[in-house]
Protein backbone atom coordinates (compact mmCIF):
# COMPACT_ATOMS: atom_id res chain seq x y z
CA UNK A 1 0.00 0.00 0.00
CA UNK A 2 1.02 3.82 -0.54
CA UNK A 3 1.89 5.62 2.25
CA UNK A 4 -1.37 8.32 1.46
CA UNK A 5 -4.27 6.06 0.88
CA UNK A 6 -6.94 7.96 -0.58
CA UNK A 7 -10.34 6.65 -0.25
CA UNK A 8 -12.60 6.25 -4.01
CA UNK A 9 -15.95 5.97 -4.95
CA UNK A 10 -16.21 3.42 -7.32
CA UNK A 11 -19.31 4.29 -9.14
CA UNK A 12 -19.75 2.61 -13.05
CA UNK A 13 -21.60 4.62 -15.90
CA UNK A 14 -24.19 1.92 -15.04
CA UNK A 15 -24.77 2.81 -11.92
CA UNK A 16 -24.82 6.64 -12.31
CA UNK A 17 -28.34 7.42 -10.19
CA UNK A 18 -27.28 5.86 -6.96
CA UNK A 19 -30.60 5.06 -5.08
CA UNK A 20 -29.20 6.36 -1.73
CA UNK A 21 -26.87 7.77 0.26
CA UNK A 22 -23.84 5.76 -0.76
CA UNK A 23 -21.21 4.88 -3.29
CA UNK A 24 -21.92 1.46 -5.27
CA UNK A 25 -18.28 0.56 -4.45
CA UNK A 26 -15.54 2.00 -2.43
CA UNK A 27 -12.13 0.91 -2.36
CA UNK A 28 -8.95 2.04 -0.02
CA UNK A 29 -5.48 1.05 -0.31
CA UNK A 30 -6.28 -2.83 -1.67
CA UNK A 31 -9.59 -3.14 0.16
CA UNK A 32 -12.70 -2.69 -2.15
CA UNK A 33 -16.30 -3.04 -0.95
CA UNK A 34 -19.47 -3.00 -2.94
CA UNK A 35 -22.69 -1.93 -1.95
CA UNK A 36 -25.82 -4.13 -1.71
CA UNK A 37 -26.78 -4.74 -4.83
CA UNK A 38 -30.54 -5.40 -5.87
CA UNK A 39 -31.75 -7.35 -8.28
CA UNK A 40 -32.95 -4.15 -9.96
CA UNK A 41 -31.18 -2.29 -12.69
CA UNK A 42 -28.63 0.67 -10.89
CA UNK A 43 -29.39 4.22 -11.55
CA UNK A 44 -32.19 4.15 -13.20
CA UNK A 45 -35.19 4.80 -10.64
CA UNK A 46 -38.20 4.83 -13.37
CA UNK A 47 -37.14 1.17 -13.84
CA UNK A 48 -36.58 -0.07 -10.10
CA UNK A 49 -39.68 -1.04 -9.16
CA UNK A 50 -39.35 -4.68 -8.22
CA UNK A 51 -42.94 -4.98 -9.59
CA UNK A 52 -41.03 -5.56 -13.26
CA UNK A 53 -38.93 -7.84 -11.74
CA UNK A 54 -40.72 -10.78 -9.91
CA UNK A 55 -38.52 -13.43 -11.33
CA UNK A 56 -35.83 -14.68 -8.40
CA UNK A 57 -33.80 -15.37 -11.24
CA UNK A 58 -34.40 -12.77 -12.86
CA UNK A 59 -33.15 -10.86 -9.51
CA UNK A 60 -29.97 -12.82 -8.51
CA UNK A 61 -28.60 -12.36 -11.95
CA UNK A 62 -29.12 -9.16 -12.24
CA UNK A 63 -27.72 -8.43 -8.82
CA UNK A 64 -24.67 -10.36 -9.75
CA UNK A 65 -24.08 -8.35 -12.69
CA UNK A 66 -24.34 -5.42 -10.41
CA UNK A 67 -21.93 -6.25 -8.63
CA UNK A 68 -19.80 -7.29 -11.69
CA UNK A 69 -19.76 -4.00 -12.67
CA UNK A 70 -18.50 -2.14 -9.96
CA UNK A 71 -16.04 -4.59 -9.58
CA UNK A 72 -14.64 -4.03 -12.80
CA UNK A 73 -15.26 -0.32 -12.63
CA UNK A 74 -12.13 -0.36 -10.02
CA UNK A 75 -10.22 -2.84 -12.27
CA UNK A 76 -10.87 -5.86 -10.52
CA UNK A 77 -12.99 -8.74 -11.00
CA UNK A 78 -15.00 -12.02 -8.85
CA UNK A 79 -11.30 -13.85 -8.62
CA UNK A 80 -10.21 -10.75 -5.96
CA UNK A 81 -13.58 -11.64 -4.31
CA UNK A 82 -12.91 -12.91 -0.71
CA UNK A 83 -16.87 -12.53 0.52
CA UNK A 84 -20.05 -12.65 -0.23
CA UNK A 85 -22.76 -11.14 1.68
CA UNK A 86 -25.87 -12.96 -0.06
CA UNK A 87 -29.29 -11.49 1.59
CA UNK A 88 -32.56 -14.02 0.30
CA UNK A 89 -36.05 -13.15 1.66
CA UNK A 90 -37.19 -16.93 1.54
CA UNK A 91 -35.17 -20.07 2.70
CA UNK A 92 -37.65 -22.01 -0.14
CA UNK A 93 -35.13 -19.73 -2.85
CA UNK A 94 -31.88 -21.37 -1.53
CA UNK A 95 -31.58 -23.94 -3.90
CA UNK A 96 -32.24 -21.66 -7.43
CA UNK A 97 -30.11 -19.53 -5.62
CA UNK A 98 -27.18 -21.81 -5.29
CA UNK A 99 -27.10 -23.03 -9.05
CA UNK A 100 -27.74 -19.60 -10.76
CA UNK A 101 -24.77 -18.02 -8.18
CA UNK A 102 -22.85 -21.30 -9.76
CA UNK A 103 -23.41 -21.31 -12.98
CA UNK A 104 -22.51 -17.55 -12.89
CA UNK A 105 -19.41 -17.78 -11.17
CA UNK A 106 -18.77 -21.36 -13.05
CA UNK A 107 -16.38 -19.70 -15.53
CA UNK A 108 -14.27 -17.37 -12.84
CA UNK A 109 -10.38 -18.57 -12.62
CA UNK A 110 -9.86 -19.95 -8.77
CA UNK A 111 -11.72 -20.95 -5.85
CA UNK A 112 -15.28 -19.52 -5.40
CA UNK A 113 -15.19 -17.02 -2.34
CA UNK A 114 -16.73 -17.15 1.07
CA UNK A 115 -20.05 -16.58 1.72
CA UNK A 116 -22.63 -16.14 4.26
CA UNK A 117 -26.21 -16.17 3.54
CA UNK A 118 -29.44 -14.66 5.51
CA UNK A 119 -32.71 -14.52 5.17
CA UNK A 120 -33.91 -11.03 6.00
CA UNK A 121 -36.67 -8.02 4.86
CA UNK A 122 -35.65 -6.01 1.43
CA UNK A 123 -37.91 -3.71 -0.11
CA UNK A 124 -40.67 -4.58 -1.10
CA UNK A 125 -40.66 -7.35 -4.20
CA UNK A 126 -37.17 -7.30 -4.07
CA UNK A 127 -35.60 -11.14 -3.41
CA UNK A 128 -32.25 -10.87 -3.15
CA UNK A 129 -29.61 -8.25 -2.00
CA UNK A 130 -25.71 -9.40 -2.51
CA UNK A 131 -22.67 -7.53 -1.30
CA UNK A 132 -19.01 -8.14 -1.70
CA UNK A 133 -15.54 -7.51 -0.32
CA UNK A 134 -12.60 -7.77 -2.17
CA UNK A 135 -8.67 -7.15 -1.92
CA UNK A 136 -7.22 -6.11 -4.99
CA UNK A 137 -3.42 -5.92 -5.74
CA UNK B 1 1.54 -2.67 7.00
CA UNK B 2 4.38 -3.12 10.02
CA UNK B 3 5.57 -6.79 10.30
CA UNK B 4 4.13 -6.94 13.52
CA UNK B 5 1.17 -5.92 13.88
CA UNK B 6 -1.05 -6.53 16.54
CA UNK B 7 -4.65 -6.39 17.42
CA UNK B 8 -6.39 -3.40 19.37
CA UNK B 9 -9.54 -2.68 21.46
CA UNK B 10 -10.83 0.49 20.50
CA UNK B 11 -12.70 1.95 23.45
CA UNK B 12 -14.09 5.04 23.69
CA UNK B 13 -14.21 6.56 27.63
CA UNK B 14 -17.72 6.75 26.41
CA UNK B 15 -18.00 2.63 25.75
CA UNK B 16 -16.49 2.06 28.73
CA UNK B 17 -19.18 -0.54 30.15
CA UNK B 18 -19.92 -2.62 27.00
CA UNK B 19 -22.83 -4.04 26.84
CA UNK B 20 -21.43 -7.41 25.81
CA UNK B 21 -18.68 -9.61 25.24
CA UNK B 22 -16.82 -7.98 22.37
CA UNK B 23 -14.90 -4.71 21.44
CA UNK B 24 -16.54 -1.65 20.27
CA UNK B 25 -13.99 -1.19 17.98
CA UNK B 26 -10.98 -3.86 16.91
CA UNK B 27 -8.05 -2.41 14.75
CA UNK B 28 -5.17 -4.57 12.88
CA UNK B 29 -3.14 -2.92 10.26
CA UNK B 30 -4.80 -0.63 8.59
CA UNK B 31 -8.63 -2.48 9.19
CA UNK B 32 -10.68 -0.90 11.60
CA UNK B 33 -14.07 -2.69 12.13
CA UNK B 34 -16.83 -0.81 14.50
CA UNK B 35 -19.00 -3.64 16.43
CA UNK B 36 -22.63 -2.88 15.86
CA UNK B 37 -24.05 0.57 17.29
CA UNK B 38 -27.62 0.29 18.46
CA UNK B 39 -29.44 3.52 18.76
CA UNK B 40 -28.77 3.93 22.72
CA UNK B 41 -26.15 5.71 24.37
CA UNK B 42 -23.14 3.34 24.87
CA UNK B 43 -21.78 2.45 28.14
CA UNK B 44 -24.33 3.28 30.41
CA UNK B 45 -26.60 -0.53 30.95
CA UNK B 46 -29.03 2.10 33.45
CA UNK B 47 -29.77 4.01 30.25
CA UNK B 48 -30.03 1.24 27.85
CA UNK B 49 -33.87 0.71 27.72
CA UNK B 50 -34.91 1.40 24.20
CA UNK B 51 -38.31 2.89 26.03
CA UNK B 52 -36.43 5.38 26.67
CA UNK B 53 -35.37 5.95 23.09
CA UNK B 54 -39.11 5.58 21.00
CA UNK B 55 -38.39 7.72 18.14
CA UNK B 56 -36.36 6.90 14.90
CA UNK B 57 -34.60 10.22 14.89
CA UNK B 58 -33.07 9.57 17.88
CA UNK B 59 -31.43 6.39 17.88
CA UNK B 60 -30.50 6.92 14.39
CA UNK B 61 -28.29 10.06 15.22
CA UNK B 62 -27.01 8.01 18.63
CA UNK B 63 -26.25 5.01 16.72
CA UNK B 64 -24.30 7.23 14.38
CA UNK B 65 -22.43 9.24 16.83
CA UNK B 66 -21.59 5.99 18.74
CA UNK B 67 -19.98 4.98 15.23
CA UNK B 68 -18.12 8.22 15.20
CA UNK B 69 -16.94 8.02 18.92
CA UNK B 70 -14.92 4.60 17.96
CA UNK B 71 -13.87 6.00 14.60
CA UNK B 72 -12.00 9.11 16.55
CA UNK B 73 -11.00 6.78 19.70
CA UNK B 74 -9.14 4.96 16.30
CA UNK B 75 -7.42 8.13 15.40
CA UNK B 76 -10.19 7.85 12.10
CA UNK B 77 -13.45 9.24 10.76
CA UNK B 78 -16.23 8.45 8.21
CA UNK B 79 -13.70 9.79 5.37
CA UNK B 80 -11.94 6.27 6.18
CA UNK B 81 -14.92 4.43 6.07
CA UNK B 82 -15.62 2.12 3.03
CA UNK B 83 -18.23 0.27 3.82
CA UNK B 84 -21.46 1.19 6.77
CA UNK B 85 -23.99 -2.01 6.72
CA UNK B 86 -26.85 -0.65 8.89
CA UNK B 87 -29.83 -2.33 10.09
CA UNK B 88 -33.43 -1.50 10.28
CA UNK B 89 -36.23 -3.19 11.31
CA UNK B 90 -39.15 -1.95 8.82
CA UNK B 91 -38.84 -0.46 5.81
CA UNK B 92 -41.27 2.11 6.46
CA UNK B 93 -38.27 3.71 7.86
CA UNK B 94 -35.92 3.64 5.15
CA UNK B 95 -36.83 7.01 3.54
CA UNK B 96 -36.47 8.93 6.95
CA UNK B 97 -33.21 7.01 7.67
CA UNK B 98 -31.89 8.14 4.14
CA UNK B 99 -32.71 11.75 5.25
CA UNK B 100 -31.02 11.44 8.65
CA UNK B 101 -27.95 9.41 7.18
CA UNK B 102 -26.93 11.82 4.43
CA UNK B 103 -27.78 14.78 6.78
CA UNK B 104 -25.27 13.14 9.22
CA UNK B 105 -22.46 12.63 6.75
CA UNK B 106 -22.94 16.04 4.72
CA UNK B 107 -19.91 17.59 6.55
CA UNK B 108 -17.45 15.11 5.52
CA UNK B 109 -14.91 15.60 2.99
CA UNK B 110 -14.73 12.85 0.19
CA UNK B 111 -17.05 10.42 -1.02
CA UNK B 112 -20.23 8.68 0.59
CA UNK B 113 -19.19 4.70 1.68
CA UNK B 114 -20.80 1.85 0.41
CA UNK B 115 -23.61 0.43 2.18
CA UNK B 116 -26.05 -2.25 2.57
CA UNK B 117 -29.28 -2.04 4.32
CA UNK B 118 -31.53 -4.99 5.49
CA UNK B 119 -34.49 -5.53 7.87
CA UNK B 120 -33.94 -7.67 10.48
CA UNK B 121 -35.13 -8.34 14.70
CA UNK B 122 -32.99 -6.27 16.83
CA UNK B 123 -33.40 -6.07 20.94
CA UNK B 124 -36.68 -5.31 22.15
CA UNK B 125 -37.52 -1.78 21.22
CA UNK B 126 -34.11 -1.20 18.95
CA UNK B 127 -34.99 0.67 15.54
CA UNK B 128 -31.55 0.75 14.38
CA UNK B 129 -28.13 -0.71 14.54
CA UNK B 130 -25.40 0.23 12.25
CA UNK B 131 -21.88 -0.95 12.20
CA UNK B 132 -18.74 0.57 9.90
CA UNK B 133 -15.56 -1.06 8.36
CA UNK B 134 -12.58 1.82 7.67
CA UNK B 135 -9.33 1.40 5.89
CA UNK B 136 -6.65 3.72 8.08
CA UNK B 137 -3.46 5.39 7.02
CA UNK C 1 1.73 -7.11 1.88
CA UNK C 2 3.74 -8.84 -1.28
CA UNK C 3 2.90 -7.41 -4.58
CA UNK C 4 1.87 -10.56 -6.00
CA UNK C 5 -1.59 -11.41 -3.74
CA UNK C 6 -3.05 -14.68 -5.20
CA UNK C 7 -6.65 -15.42 -3.05
CA UNK C 8 -6.39 -18.77 -1.58
CA UNK C 9 -9.20 -20.83 -0.36
CA UNK C 10 -9.05 -22.37 2.86
CA UNK C 11 -10.28 -25.32 3.86
CA UNK C 12 -10.05 -27.70 6.46
CA UNK C 13 -10.14 -31.42 6.48
CA UNK C 14 -13.25 -30.95 8.37
CA UNK C 15 -14.76 -28.86 5.79
CA UNK C 16 -14.07 -31.15 2.78
CA UNK C 17 -17.90 -31.39 1.37
CA UNK C 18 -18.76 -27.78 1.52
CA UNK C 19 -22.78 -27.39 1.76
CA UNK C 20 -22.86 -24.81 -0.95
CA UNK C 21 -20.95 -22.98 -3.88
CA UNK C 22 -18.60 -21.17 -1.62
CA UNK C 23 -15.21 -21.64 0.19
CA UNK C 24 -14.59 -22.38 3.95
CA UNK C 25 -12.38 -19.33 4.20
CA UNK C 26 -10.91 -17.26 1.52
CA UNK C 27 -7.59 -15.43 2.27
CA UNK C 28 -5.57 -12.68 -0.20
CA UNK C 29 -2.80 -10.85 1.48
CA UNK C 30 -3.24 -10.11 5.27
CA UNK C 31 -7.28 -10.40 5.00
CA UNK C 32 -8.71 -13.49 6.10
CA UNK C 33 -12.60 -14.18 5.80
CA UNK C 34 -14.25 -17.48 6.91
CA UNK C 35 -17.56 -18.04 4.58
CA UNK C 36 -20.97 -18.45 7.38
CA UNK C 37 -20.68 -21.28 10.10
CA UNK C 38 -24.03 -23.24 10.99
CA UNK C 39 -23.93 -25.14 14.36
CA UNK C 40 -23.91 -28.05 12.07
CA UNK C 41 -20.62 -30.49 11.41
CA UNK C 42 -19.08 -29.09 8.76
CA UNK C 43 -18.60 -31.26 5.55
CA UNK C 44 -21.28 -34.36 6.50
CA UNK C 45 -24.27 -33.49 4.76
CA UNK C 46 -25.94 -36.78 5.60
CA UNK C 47 -25.05 -35.65 9.68
CA UNK C 48 -26.54 -31.95 8.70
CA UNK C 49 -30.01 -32.16 9.72
CA UNK C 50 -30.49 -29.19 12.46
CA UNK C 51 -33.16 -31.75 13.81
CA UNK C 52 -30.03 -33.55 15.04
CA UNK C 53 -28.86 -30.53 17.08
CA UNK C 54 -31.89 -29.35 18.36
CA UNK C 55 -29.70 -27.53 21.37
CA UNK C 56 -29.01 -23.77 21.15
CA UNK C 57 -25.39 -24.30 23.01
CA UNK C 58 -24.53 -27.22 21.10
CA UNK C 59 -25.16 -25.05 17.53
CA UNK C 60 -23.01 -22.55 19.16
CA UNK C 61 -20.21 -24.54 19.96
CA UNK C 62 -20.13 -26.16 16.54
CA UNK C 63 -20.59 -23.33 14.63
CA UNK C 64 -17.51 -21.26 16.96
CA UNK C 65 -15.37 -24.45 16.37
CA UNK C 66 -16.09 -24.13 12.82
CA UNK C 67 -14.92 -20.68 12.51
CA UNK C 68 -12.13 -21.97 14.90
CA UNK C 69 -11.00 -25.03 12.23
CA UNK C 70 -11.16 -22.19 8.95
CA UNK C 71 -8.62 -19.72 11.49
CA UNK C 72 -6.77 -23.18 12.09
CA UNK C 73 -6.62 -24.12 8.72
CA UNK C 74 -4.82 -20.77 7.55
CA UNK C 75 -2.38 -20.32 10.45
CA UNK C 76 -4.42 -17.96 12.63
CA UNK C 77 -6.92 -17.76 15.35
CA UNK C 78 -9.04 -15.64 17.22
CA UNK C 79 -6.28 -13.57 18.10
CA UNK C 80 -6.52 -11.93 14.55
CA UNK C 81 -10.26 -11.98 14.75
CA UNK C 82 -11.43 -8.23 14.40
CA UNK C 83 -15.18 -8.77 13.53
CA UNK C 84 -17.61 -11.58 13.96
CA UNK C 85 -20.74 -11.44 12.84
CA UNK C 86 -23.34 -13.44 14.79
CA UNK C 87 -26.46 -14.05 13.38
CA UNK C 88 -29.19 -15.44 15.48
CA UNK C 89 -33.47 -16.28 15.40
CA UNK C 90 -34.77 -15.24 18.10
CA UNK C 91 -33.74 -12.60 20.92
CA UNK C 92 -34.77 -14.77 23.85
CA UNK C 93 -31.18 -16.98 22.45
CA UNK C 94 -28.88 -13.60 23.12
CA UNK C 95 -28.29 -14.16 27.01
CA UNK C 96 -27.18 -18.00 26.31
CA UNK C 97 -25.18 -17.25 23.24
CA UNK C 98 -23.42 -14.69 24.45
CA UNK C 99 -22.58 -16.92 27.93
CA UNK C 100 -21.02 -19.92 25.27
CA UNK C 101 -19.58 -17.28 23.40
CA UNK C 102 -17.64 -15.47 26.37
CA UNK C 103 -17.01 -18.79 27.54
CA UNK C 104 -15.76 -19.76 24.50
CA UNK C 105 -13.20 -17.07 24.03
CA UNK C 106 -12.08 -16.79 27.22
CA UNK C 107 -8.70 -18.71 26.92
CA UNK C 108 -7.98 -16.40 23.70
CA UNK C 109 -4.81 -13.98 24.44
CA UNK C 110 -5.88 -10.06 23.22
CA UNK C 111 -9.31 -8.07 23.45
CA UNK C 112 -12.43 -9.25 21.77
CA UNK C 113 -13.25 -9.01 18.31
CA UNK C 114 -16.02 -6.33 17.64
CA UNK C 115 -19.07 -7.92 16.92
CA UNK C 116 -22.65 -7.42 15.31
CA UNK C 117 -25.46 -9.23 16.54
CA UNK C 118 -28.94 -9.60 14.21
CA UNK C 119 -31.71 -11.71 13.84
CA UNK C 120 -32.71 -13.17 10.91
CA UNK C 121 -34.30 -16.08 9.39
CA UNK C 122 -31.66 -19.47 8.81
CA UNK C 123 -32.23 -22.81 6.68
CA UNK C 124 -35.06 -25.16 8.97
CA UNK C 125 -33.65 -25.87 12.40
CA UNK C 126 -30.52 -23.82 12.35
CA UNK C 127 -30.35 -21.62 15.47
CA UNK C 128 -27.21 -19.52 14.64
CA UNK C 129 -24.79 -18.43 11.85
CA UNK C 130 -21.68 -17.10 12.48
CA UNK C 131 -18.48 -15.69 10.55
CA UNK C 132 -15.33 -14.11 11.53
CA UNK C 133 -12.94 -11.44 9.46
CA UNK C 134 -9.60 -11.70 10.53
CA UNK C 135 -6.11 -9.89 9.57
CA UNK C 136 -2.66 -12.23 9.57
CA UNK C 137 0.29 -11.21 10.00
Amino acid sequence: MSDQQTKTAIVPTTHSGAAGPYSPGSRKGDILQTAGQLGLPPGAPHLRSADQYPNLATQVLQALDNVTAVLAEAGSGWADVIMVRAHLTDTAHFREFNTLYSEYLATEQGPLPSRTTVYVGLPAGCLVEIDALAVLG
